[in-house]
């Protein structure tokens, strides 16, 4: 038996664009379970923008990452070894575990997933905080009705392509605005959605008023910045503004500057909201079965990218800046047994 | 009896702040009342920041004002003469009427108000369109709790001094920016206000700090510019935002811009909504209610900054954008008889 892993720690806090710098590779025991743990060995790793937030030393809807520990994430993983009642040896988990080979976890930190209806990766994605942060942010924020525009950024990633899809199932008309030519293609053949955007290439400001003939009525905000700003002039009577991420701001070492909003929201009576998967823990459940359901009549399709091996973790992170994924970044360490 | 009255058009829409060359005061026939009209003499016409926006040709919540046409606002006006059977010579009206002496209305556009509860003008003041505008944004929006930090700017206006007094009426701790050291003794002398700063000359990032050691719940928004800036910051997890006005930027002939907001409304889960009193039209009996009943008790204090005078109503109007009016600015045309 092994008893030596590999661990992933933050070594200092970026200060701009993180860079592997920042991060170190270290070997370390794998330690025994006592009385109540189990041994976990990790399948799939999460890798999400949201982590970025964490890596500063700020304030924030979650605390910041220490120096010279372990990042930790949404994690899939199997039970080695078991201590507890709860699991036996094979069962496949889910929890907010380390970036390492293998886990310690205590008995109520993970909850097991049934990986017969999905595929495992699938709760770290459509069926995990991603699915669960676009049906949370649009249903209950967004209130798409029948016949509204609904307009969404980072339209290609794993928040976004799962908040399009649901937008359909209410039959809006959705307009998904995204970074190149094979994400655009991707949402209108794969996902159905009406009209999709390159921002990269495209006048999103003049695209989106041929796109949205009768105006915006949700705009689900993933990127902040200048493609937000081009939403605002375009807003609806009433138009409600689910604010999930902005990511185009998060590696910004200086204020993230634009047009103010005020004077928008006063001419429409738009509402701006906030918000962050933890809010909704109490309706988890309300939100997994919605989306299991449409998972299985096929009403919902996700996407990932996939990342091959724990060496890569690192790489698998960085890249969500880069704009290159399609769906959900997922690293798979392990096969499940 | 007299037959021509003085009426004031827009001849040309401002670019910036507004001057009185936009303006012309004409000379025009009184006309007479057909049947089911009263012939109104005017006796106070509300002035406001809004109107600012309704002389740009520009979509919003309200159509543009029409050049070489009056201007009109909220308007309390004296029977003089009727063809309608709902009104008699005497009775005291309000309506939404145009800026001149005499006004032909219809006997549907106006409705007579009680001025033995409380004084006429304060039926474009605390029991108007503000008070209501105030109580609405505050309590539908806002939804201020006891021993939270409400922070209202342009706190000393028509709205804001209505605003902080429904919130301590509420319990909440209520600090007010306002734009000189006289409206700061009026919020804390007059109006109980629990601090207040003067923008104009000290440094509101760092005085907010000092008076909200708890984080702001509330920020009722009614100038926008860097004074909001100051506040995304402080802002508390659930912080509620209603939008009311801009009135920095009112006058701006370029973009308003300054720091984006979603990262802030993200990393706290907060809400902004805009809103215009139109959106709570089938509410007012609820608000008009309310807020009579605390003027009776005596909880509810208003100023009104009255111009003597229909030849003075465009000096008042541009004494908006000076900042230097406490409470309501009225303009006084003639006695009630």
């Amino acid at each position: 038996m092994i008893s030596m892993q590999k661990q992933i720690k933050l070594i200092n806090r970026p200060k701009a664009t993180p860079t592997k710098k920042n991060f170190e590779m270290v070997n370390a025991p794998i330690g025994e379970a006592s009385e109540g743990e189990i041994l976990l060995k990790t399948v799939y790793i999460s890798v999400d923008p949201y982590l970025r937030g964490r890596m500063n030393d700020a304030k924030s809807y979650v605390p910041p990452f220490q120096l010279n520990e372990m990042i930790s994430s949404g994690v899939i993983a199997q039970v080695v070894f078991s201590k507890s009642s709860l699991f036996k040896k094979g069962d496949v988990v889910l929890g907010s575990l380390p970036w390492q080979e293998y886990s310690i976890a205590k008995e109520n930190a993970v909850r097991k997933i049934d990986h017969t209806i999905a595929p495992a990766s699938a709760y770290l994605s459509v069926l995990g905080m991603t699915g669960l942060t676009a049906y949370f942010g649009l249903l209950d924020i967004g209130k798409p009705k029948a016949g509204e525009t609904v307009v969404v950024s980072g339209a290609a990633g794993a928040v976004g392509s799962i908040v399009g899809q649901i937008a359909k199932i209410k039959g809006s008309h959705v307009v998904g605005i995204a970074g190149s030519d094979e994400k655009v293609k991707f949402l209108l053949e794969e996902l159905g959605f009406d009209a999709a955007i390159n921002y990269k290439t495209q006048n999103v400001a003049q695209v989106l008023k041929e796109v949205c003939p009768n105006g915006i009525d949700v705009y689900f905000e993933n990127v902040g910045g200048e493609i937000s700003d081009a939403i605002f002039p375009l807003l609806n009577n009433f138009a409600r503004i689910p604010v999930c991420g902005a990511i185009s701001a998060y590696n910004n070492e200086h204020a993230d500057v634009g047009p103010r909003v005020q004077g928008y929201l006063i001419k429409t009576s738009s509402l701006m909201q906030g918000f962050t998967i933890g809010n909704y823990s109490s309706r988890y459940g309300e939100g997994a079965k919605d989306l299991a359901t449409w998972l299985t009549q096929g009403k919902l399709k996700y996407e990932e990218t996939i990342t091959e091996g724990f060496d890569h973790t690192i790489d698998a992170f960085l890249d969500l800046f880069k704009g290159t994924n399609i769906g959900k970044a997922i690293v798979k360490v392990s096969d499940i047994e």
